[in-house]
Parts: structure tokens; C-alpha cells; sequence
């Protein structure tokens, strides 16, 4: 539904808030986190580098966790909590 | 009524932000706290050998408490803060 | 109204976001964020050491008033406002 | 309308979110924002040995101004923005 | 519309949410984000002096605009996002 | 629709939060996260040297990505998460 970690910015993006599941919902609010840093470093060599760095310490792990969780709070409501 | 933190992205998770009550919905914000880390670092060696840095450091255990209190908040308004 | 932190996942748990006062509402809010940090390091002795540490440094102490600060805007929230 | 910073949890407290302008919401949201710190550390002279520290440091005044801005962010909501 | 960034909590401050334009918005955000520093570092000369501290450090810059964020979040509702 | 990065604060500016899909929303986020960094540190220079700093540290281009997932909430719900 949205293609491989568009770089931010291409208009005919097909990018939607709306999904079928809040597992789906949580997937795409780790999509959001990712695509901000892309869009920060479109250099994806670079962000290869790093991924040693921060996904073996606790503290950058936690606070990826922390833009995670803003991006679910955000298509959480978009799916009206997927209540239906 | 989650199965064990199954990794994120299998599209049968049951995955609901619907709770019997505040303490469940609590839980539930602390699983979704370690979800996203998961997503971030699926090996959960390396999660194991980072468990005792962050979980003796004062900083990073408000951290992920501050993760968690975002979720609850989304966790919260789904259920209508479990008024009736 | 709400044991001792009891430790989190006990389903009996009487936890409810609904209090008389804002000041109660600000008290949940504290019990709240220390709550999620027990859920992570469930070993009081480890949170007693780690004690000196966060509560005598200016930066852990803003952290953990952050914390509250978005458990009270959930819980502010669910008595809406205590307007009436 | 609010004792001097009272020591949280005394539940007479006359702790209220309505003000009459946003510049009083402004303040009682910096209000708030002390008293998780007090509520977390009682003890003054510990925060007051504290106060070089932070309030000379670039990171620890934005780490206090964002906590201040979550509080005004639930007082503007309780006060409907003050738009009457 | 709002005295040159008067210190905070003086009652007939006109401070005020609601703007013209989500342009002014975002200004008003800004002042608001550093209103909440003075009113925890009134000396002018203490903020002065941390002025090349923040505004040539990546990090703080990126907590500066967090907080600006923050306050855009309130400012954009209390203008129901500027829509009419 | 909106000037290239014009200097906050100039009242004829013409930001909207309005977008046309969530795609253009996230475009608009990333600006904002940018904007109040601007509005902070005018100088370009300087904003120019720190690139290096900040594109390349995964613990800043997680904390950029935060500041990005907050604008884009606003902005989210600006538009009614894009439902119709």
C-alpha cells in the first residue's frame, strides 16, 4: 500500500493513514519514524552506518521507540482507534 | 489476548488498543513501548545484553517510562478513558 | 484507591483515571510514571540505588516531570478538566 | 488560587486548570512543572543546590520549557483556549 | 499583540491564542517556547551568555524545535488549524 | 505553496496547514521541524556547518525524526487525516 520507503516528498505518493489493523497501523507508524530520518538524510549509505550505532544502545532505541509511539498516537486516531 | 511480542508486521496479529480495564490498558502501553524496539532491533541477543544498561540507568528507565505514557495516552482515549 | 504500585499486569488492579480533584488527578499522574519504570525494573533495590543518582540531577529530575506531565494531560483529560 | 507549592498529594489542595487569561494558564503550567520536580524531590535544598546547574545550562532550560509546554497544552484544552 | 516578551506572569499580559494566520501561529509558538525559559531564567544576561551554547549545537536546536512543536500543537487547535 | 524556507515571522507568508494528500503532510512537517530551527538560528553558515553534525549521528536524526512526528500529528489532524 506504500512503496518501499519512498524518499519523502514525491507527491504522487500513495502514503494513507488509514489501515486495516492497529498491527498494520503500528507498522506504518514505524514507516513515519524511518521516513522523517530519510527525509533528514537521504544518504542511504550513511544511515547504513549508523544503524550499528543505534540499534545497539539502549538510549537510541528507546527514543526511536518514543517516535514510534507519536506516529501510532497520530494514525491511531486517523482509524478512530480501529473501534469498528 | 496479544500473543508474545510477535515481531511487528505479521498482518494476523490481534493486536487491539481495546482493554477490560486501565490496568490491562496499562500493560498493553508498555508491550507497545517494547513492540516498536523490537521492530527497531529484532535480535533480541543484543535486546537481552542491552536490558542491563537501560534497566539500572535512572536516565533511560524515565526514558521508556515517557514512551510508555504515550502510548497509555492513546491506549486511554481508545477505551474512553474507560468511563463507563 | 490504587494499592501500593502494585506491580503492573495484576488484571484485580482497581487503577482508574477518574479522581475528585485536579491534585488528585496530579498524584495519579506521579504514581503513573514511577509505574511504568516498575514494570520495566521490577527489582526495588535496583530503583532504591538508582535513587541518588536521578533525584539530585537537574536533567533526570526535568525528565521524570516530563513524564507526569503527559500522564496528567491523559488523566486531565479523562475527568474532563474537572470543570464540572 | 494555588498555595505556595504546596508538597503534591495534599488533597485539599486547591490545584484548579481553569484561569482567567493564558498568561495565568502560562504560569500555572510552569507552576505544574515544578511541582512534579518537588513532588520527585522534596526536599528544597537539594533542588536549590540544583538551581545553578540547570538554570545556567542551554539543554536543561529547553528540557524545562518543553515540560512547560505539555502543561499548557492540557490547560489551554481545559480552558477551551480561552476564546470566550 | 504581545509586549515585547514580557516576563512571565504579569496578569494584564495580553497574551493571547488565537492569530490570523498559522505564519503568526508559528511565531507566537516560538515566543511561547522561550517564554517558558525566562520564566525559569529571568537574568537576560544568563540567557545571553548560553546563546552561542544552544544556537550553534545541533541537538539543542533539534529540543528548541521540539518545543516550538509543542506549542504549534496548541496554538493550530485553539485556531481550529486556521480552516475557515 | 509555501516560499522556500521564507524567515519566520513574515506575516505575509503564506503557510497553510492544508495539504492535498498525507504525503504533501509529511513534506509540510519536515518544513516546520526546519522552520523553528531557522527561527532560532537565522544564520545559514551556521545552520550549514552543523550539517555534518547532525545528518550523521543517529541519536539527532532520531530526535529530528520526534520533532517531524509532532508537527506532522498537527498537521494530521489539521486535515481530518485525510479521510474523504
Amino acid at each position: 500500500q506504500e512503496p518501499a520507503n519512498s524518499p519523502a516528498g514525491q507527491s504522487e505518493d500513495a502514503l494513507s493513514l488509514i489501515t486495516g489493523t492497529p498491527a498494520e497501523g503500528f507498522d506504518l507508524a514505524v514507516k513515519l519514524a524511518r521516513r522523517a530520518v530519510v527525509a533528514t538524510q537521504p544518504n542511504k549509505e550513511v544511515l547504513f552506518d549508523q544503524r550499528p550505532e543505534y540499534s545497539e544502545d539502549a538510549e537510541d532505541l528507546i527514543a526511536a521507540s518514543h517516535v514510534v509511539a507519536v506516529h501510532f498516537q497520530t494514525i491511531a486516531a486517523a482509524n478512530d482507534y480501529w473501534k469498528d
